[in-house]
């Protein structure tokens, strides 16, 4: 791939614990997805984090144009914003055996947007940030996992 | 349509304010979602849920059969259970104008499962509880409307 990358490491999110404590990142500011800005065009970017995805046992089981969805519904020009919702069905079965209703929280999703030209910007939810109003010490485990793995497609990029 | 509902009223999150505390529903335990439990078919429950949608605005942008894909990627049973992803566009466009990476909480699901014969639950998310990491004040207005909205989903299965 041609692109390079500039990492965003949100250290803040990195050493969160589930349902125990607020993470915080700095000035005291929570994060809630990890990021990173690449130099490619967008569709490579698209391309590029699902190859990572895959990776990580990640498959994309929904794709929103957002750009397409707001043009259509409101007839508003939007800049090009891509929602990919990813799902590992290995960590999915468990939570969903451990919360019977995760489901509204899942799949885990990586939006893909272009904040300047050239410039494409990928974040990933960050599932303890996203699910902390769950208190299950049961998913405590699953979640450790998904986020490290969202973390590392990131990295990846 | 055949079904009756019982209702759920989950008073925690109904007076829940985003980012200003945890909202508390009872025994103390953090609700994250609406829910309701309807008697009638699964198919029947999805129709009448994704109408109730398009009443307030809604479209569902993504359907996920949860069932057929742990099926299909782990050979295992599961439940009946979709995760449907609604969109209000007006509400999604002024949340991303606010708070660009708003993108990795949207769309808000809704989930339909059937938790026992006959018994269908559908649980729409809250989205003052899911988003409550992010501290954007200008986000506040418009999440309590979405929370308003798919609360009133809810109350009207």
């Amino acid at each position: 791939m041609p692109g390079t990358a500039k990492s965003d490491p949100n250290p803040g999110a990195n050493s969160a614990k589930l349902f125990l404590r607020r993470p915080q990142g700095r000035r005291g500011i929570m994060q809630y997805s990890f990021n990173k800005t690449l130099e490619m065009s967008f569709d490579d970017a698209v391309n590029k984090v699902t190859d990572e995805l895959k990776k990580e046992g990640f498959g994309v089981l929904t794709d929103i144009d957002v750009q397409t969805t707001l043009k259509k519904k409101l007839d508003v020009d939007f800049r090009k914003y891509r929602i990919l919702g990813a799902c590992n069905p290995s960590f999915a079965y468990k939570a969903l055996q451990a919360e019977p209703r995760i489901g509204t929280m899942l799949p885990c999703n990586v939006i893909v947007q272009e904040t300047e030209e050239g410039k494409i910007e990928v974040s990933a939810i960050d599932p303890i940030a996203s699910m902390q109003a769950i208190e299950n010490p049961g998913l405590q485990d699953i979640a450790d996992q998904v986020q490290a793995k969202l973390k590392k497609v990131v990295e990846g990029l």
